[in-house]
């Protein structure tokens, strides 16, 4: 269907040269005759052909391409932040002169299936993980094929995994949550966290148990006595903090794995008649900043950066092979976002008269 | 650095055959000889030689691959939009065999520099083009170089264009959440617009315009004093909200033609003292689903697919010529969503039953 664009064996014939003199005249220009150079070039002009990126790529077996794997859209408050390290990663990948390929994948073996149809086909020089699991396949496979990459997400449960990776210390993140709040004087702070112990979301809940135990001597029964499992859902954090409260748990401050679980502990303590206590979230997202939840910014920006270094080193603008001396792992320290919930918060009828009619628009009896 | 990979000319030497022998094996196997097949095989195996997309590319000209740029990252409630858009359509080109290939443009002359740059590298079939403006040279480009392309938004400023596009009717949207509102019983329904004529947004305003001339027969005068103009930034339309009801402008109800200027519209209306009206926003952003806005969306899933349908026909595998037959732009009707505003639960009308062993925790004074 589509009209066949000129290949070198139509400028060889056009020009009366050989492919080789063809390719010599576009490679290696200074060794072919003048005259013979000029009447290639014109031969190249007149058809239109033009020497691809493909050529170069059969070359150099280098595509100036990173691969990563885009989910299904989930319509979730975090769905954001991958997409916003991909705009980071993006426009930083491009000031090396690298350009990112998305492709999707049902599950890890499809994933791996991918990497290896990009790896055949040179589509790809490095690959970028991301969400990695306990045991990850994924990591294991790139590694014993020696596919550059790095994982956005530690190795986790395999501390002897020596494969590269970038990730953000959020237990450190959730102990500055813990702290700011331990710091207003608050004294009972819970953690909302997610079921089980998933790599992210347990390392998150260690930032609080350790400050926790910390400040207040608390064991593991007190410490538990405070955690609150959940699975990522505002309407299912909603329900579990309602309950709680309900049944006369008395909380301080609450401090929460994700933003989504953040916004339903926000609905369950503005009830009329539930007592309020401030709510720190994780991820910082648009949604956080929209009702002023105090929220953990993972600083993908840093993230995308440390990335890159690790595939590329401090300033190359190529792919480094995986075997290579250089650091292998990079901690991104978040940072704790606090702010005051406005007036875009829900708010009921008691919270209402108790605003300033002018001015400070910012609700006090939130953080 | 990286240790050489075999290529056709290693494999050729150690099979004692030809390049062109190498090719027809991979290529053409019914033509070669057994024994001179086995002997080629036996080489590609022993050497690991991978024949890669590279060359086949070269072959084809075709890289399975489409080009879109994407921008850095914006925080605003808005910037999402655009990355669902882009899982929507990774998904879809997944299907059909095609990947998404990312790139970054700072303007329009950038933007053709990087198409050049893309094109003649045979890195991609085709191309999408966002966020079109008013006689925008990227469109004119692409279809004067015959570059297979479609843009998400309409050729603005251009009637005789005949580019490929698919748009949302943001007009539709806009009339359906004012007739929405006329339904309620509602009459001076305001409009919170950008400033300018910008296509989209001029066409956004048309909608509600259009409705309120019919329904109510006002002039552009009384238009007019519906109407506020604002940057599409939150506190911007917080502040000019705010300002016109303490002027004393009456409004019974607000369309928005963005979220972001809906959520500062919801704040200004939501200080104690001021009248309440409902509001409605425009993408159906999970901010909006978070504080419980109603909003137009978009239908990103279904762009996404008239997009696909537009390169490349209803179900096909490859990317059409530019000059091909077939339909030349779509429009997607976008749909209201009507939300409660809620202590921040996202409900639509029906969403009542949605919680039921709590009972009613919406706010019923905002639509």
């Amino acid at each position: 269907m589509v009209t066949r664009l000129p290949t070198v064996d139509d400028v060889a014939r056009a020009a009366g040269v050989s492919r080789q003199t063809v390719s010599n005249v576009l490679n290696t220009p200074a060794i072919v005759r003048d005259e013979t150079r000029d009447r290639v070039r014109r031969a190249i002009d007149e058809l239109g052909y033009r020497p691809h990126a493909s050529a170069r790529r059969l070359r150099t077996r280098a595509s100036s391409t990173i691969g990563i794997r885009l989910d299904p859209i989930t319509n979730g408050v975090s769905g954001s932040v991958l997409d916003r390290y991909l705009h980071s990663l993006t426009e930083q990948a491009a000031a090396r002169g690298m350009r990112i390929m998305l492709f999707t994948a049902t599950d890890h073996a499809d994933e791996i299936a991918q990497f290896r149809e990009l790896r055949d086909g040179a589509d790809v020089d490095a690959f970028i993980v991301t969400a990695t699991q306990f045991d990850d396949t994924r990591l294991r496979w790139l590694a014993a094929e020696k596919v550059p990459f790095v994982s956005f997400g530690r190795p986790w449960g395999d501390d002897t995994a020596d494969t590269p990776w970038v990730d953000v210390d959020g237990r450190a993140g959730v102990a500055a949550a813990t702290r700011h709040l331990i710091g207003r004087g608050l004294e009972r702070i819970g953690f909302l966290g997610w079921p089980g112990d998933s790599g992210t979301g347990g390392d998150r809940r260690r930032g609080w148990a350790e400050t926790m135990r910390e400040r207040f001597g608390l064991d593991d029964v007190a410490l538990d006595a405070l955690a609150i499992e959940v699975d990522d859902a505002v309407p299912a954090a909603r329900r579990a903090v309602e309950r709680l409260v309900d049944e006369g748990l008395r909380l301080d401050g609450l401090v929460c794995v994700s933003d989504s679980l953040a916004l339903g502990a926000m609905m369950a303590v503005r009830e009329a008649g539930h007592p309020r206590f401030p709510i720190i979230g994780f991820d910082n997202t648009p949604v956080a900043q929209a009702v002023g939840l105090s929220s953990v910014d993972q600083q993908l920006a840093e993230v995308a950066s440390a990335t890159l270094e690790l595939l590329m080193g401090p300033t190359g603008t190529r792919v480094i092979p995986p075997d290579s001396d250089g650091p292998r792992s990079r901690f991104v320290t978040p940072k704790l976002v606090v702010r005051r919930s406005s007036h875009l918060a829900p708010v009921d009828e008691a919270g209402e008269a108790a605003a300033p009619e002018t001015g400070n628009h910012h609700r006090k009896e939130q953080q």
